[in-house]
């Protein structure tokens, strides 16, 4: 039902479009009543990238759904990214200026994206009736350290926008940036916008943060690779951590740390559609009964392997120090020994990082006397992911069997708890995806 | 001569830039000692409107422009305007959502014109080896009230600007901002960004406030429509005003206001040469010498009069009372007494306000008997300036014989202690401009 007092706010126009809409609320919803303090209301945190918000007639879009929702009695709080390409456009116009550009105005500058949305979003709300307002990263006060680019949220005063909610406005936040303690402009980096949106749902204790996307949940599979891929309808945040880790791009790895240290509810769903999505939550007991929740694969990865290294103490220091110098992540390691005091060193790196990682690596082997240094970007990593292998024994080599059956030849191996991370040659990835997602019973239906 | 301290600081490419530039270091400028404390050094604030940052090329010209002032040992603190078009831009894309956005979300909107344009010049100055940077008007404190798109500046803390000059950087400020004492973002309206600069200057008690635009300076007349006007080298505040408020369109009222009020030099000059412009200035006696300072039009009013109005007290009221609640401002009025208890009564408005005022006065001429309203939008405003008018006697009489020898009907007359404004018909503006700016001694040799 309306809030019958907020009802006669609005314009005739959106009073109509609200009638259309008010008949498509889903029943699941808890059932309001009118009026303001006595009302039974979720405090809801949504959440929209940048497809969602790229032009104006998406962001009508969103606002009609955001009146929706608040006019069945919500209080609601919206974090949005910049408009699709435009973070891009506007690193790109800095490095036209220079290849490294300063980091502290690089973000003012990239600031203005969100700026630019949450702004004409508000404008949108308020000329459909609705009262809302805009909070930049600094006036939500989303305090961050000084990493410039890639910082870090350390703490949300929420008091603005909790006044803000009390007045039954809509908030509209920029997501994607903060200040620093100076009171300078930050960003968070890439995908930024989904940690902004989980923390403040934390900061808030809000009842559930949406995260809107251009898919409809987490699969079981890329289902564009694996067509009889499902939609989980609840993961736990451990194994959504490793999913995003491993290669679902659904959802920011950060934003998942922070769910998890916080306790949000998550619930990653589609901005073009109703149905609901995914849900990512506290681990319960009902999750346990698949041993395998999701099988990832990422061909961002390249292999680097040191033969015929003397197999002395240090060696492994001298050639990791070099690489962790240069700024490079490793992600696995093997060392293989072979006879005679000598010992082989594979490790992976991504991609981008391949050809500066194979140069040093050309030095160092010159300067400890390994036979060659051998480089392989044709690799793949498929990992498949489950709380459940916890109680399930037998999950490894059922994954090992299903590859062998398949004739496909595993390079290297790597396992946590809940996963485990096979290295295979690239063109298996397709097949490896398929017959594990079969193998551990995700196929729909 | 260069600061030897803070020349190892630039980069090579930089460096030889300077040296091209150190050259053309005009003279005239105040010597300067090396090193940090010592050096005799003056503290400058510069705006840059439009214009002069209309793209990244002109972005570099005043970068290099800085830095040859920077080097030679000054503070510099710049005040920069959006690019040139990006104000309007954005209100028209808020203007696409509706006729009348919500003006305070409108005011975030366009504050990121300022905010790309500031980036942009750090990210410019630091690569060229300069140490800059931005804030924006909530960082730099500059605290207005709370009329969105119209705010007053009421205070500026000047804290973080003068701390960041001490570290010797170029601090580079978005003009045309502020904020309310909420922390909302808050503009200041068209051609604030002078504002700004003046105010940043006062707060600084900065030597100079230099106002970069497109024109070389302040000049008796406009140049476009009297080719004997000359450029004044030095005006002062209140010449200045009558100046901006009766057509000279190179500086901001309220920026001079500001000036005046806290007595900051301010040097209007052209960003696209070298030469000096005109000192706005306290005044001082040898600037009595001549009687008029310059000659101004504006062909921006229109007016409308009503005839046969019953003489009665309280109609004036009625009168501008309507036109008053409609947010019209009136600029000159004029009574007429005629015989039989009946009175004409005529005013001015600008023209954007012409048809809105004929409705109004349509409506009041009704309800109080008068005859019929008159409304003309053919008509211009010449006037006279000059501070001399004071000690020299005959100014008015002087300039109504000027006009009078050349046929030109004055149809209303306005005067100031410094000033006489005639209303006359707009076909006769050019030659009004011309015949007065000759008559009193103002053409060039």
């Amino acid at each position: 039902m309306l809030d019958a007092g907020y009802w006669m706010l609005l314009s005739p126009s959106c009073k109509s479009a609200i009638r259309n809409l008010k008949s498509k609320i889903s029943p699941g919803r808890r059932p309001l009543r009118a009026g303001g303090r006595n009302r039974t209301m979720a405090l809801i945190v949504q959440k929209y990238g940048g497809t969602s918000v790229a032009d104006l007639d998406r962001i009508q879009k969103v606002a009609e759904r955001l009146i929706r929702v608040y006019s069945a009695g919500n209080d609601v709080v919206v974090v949005l990214s910049a408009m699709a390409g435009e973070t891009d456009r506007l690193i790109q116009l800095a490095h036209q200026i220079t290849n490294d550009p300063n980091r502290r105005e690089l973000d003012v500058l990239v600031a203005t994206g969100e700026q630019t949305t949450v702004s004409l979003l508000c404008i949108m709300l308020e000329s459909m009736g609705c009262p809302a307002t805009s909070l930049l990263g600094h006036q939500a006060e989303i305090l961050t350290n000084r990493a410039f680019g890639r910082a870090r949220i350390v703490g949300i005063h929420a008091t603005r926008i909790k006044e803000l909610l009390s007045q039954r406005k809509i908030v509209v936040v920029a997501g994607f940036q903060g200040r620093d303690q100076q009171g300078n402009i930050t960003t968070l980096g890439r995908g930024g916008s989904d940690t902004s949106a989980v923390a403040i749902a934390a900061a808030l204790n809000a009842d559930v943060c949406e995260i809107y996307t251009d898919v409809d949940g987490v699969y079981t599979a890329d289902p564009n690779l694996c067509k009889k891929a499902k939609k989980i309808e609840k993961i736990c945040y451990d194994e959504m951590l490793e999913m995003a880790s491993l290669g679902a791009k659904v959802l920011q790895i950060r934003a998942v740390e922070f769910a998890k240290k916080f306790n949000v509810p998550v619930h990653v769903r589609s901005s073009f559609q109703e149905e609901e999505g995914t849900m990512v939550v506290k681990e319960e007991v009902d999750m346990e009964r698949l041993a395998v929740s999701g099988v990832t694969y990422t061909k961002d990865e390249a292999r680097i392997t040191l033969s015929r290294v003397p197999d002395k103490p240090g060696i492994a220091s001298t050639i990791f120090t070099a690489i962790g110098e240069a700024g490079i992540v490793v992600d696995m390691i093997i060392q293989n020994t072979r006879k005679g005091g000598l010992t082989d060193l594979t490790f992976t790196v991504s991609k981008s990082n391949f050809p500066k990682a194979m140069a040093i690596q050309n030095e160092v082997a010159e300067s400890i006397g390994a036979e060659q240094v051998i480089g392989d970007e044709h690799i793949a990593k498929v990992s498949v992911i489950g709380v459940g292998m916890r109680s399930h024994s037998g999950v490894a080599a059922k994954t090992f069997a299903v590859l062998a059956k398949e004739n496909i030849n595993i390079i290297m191996i790597s396992t946590s708890e809940i996963k485990i991370s096979c290295i295979i040659e690239e063109k298996y990835t397709e097949l490896a995806v398929q017959v594990l997602h079969h193998a551990f019973g995700l196929d729909s239906p």
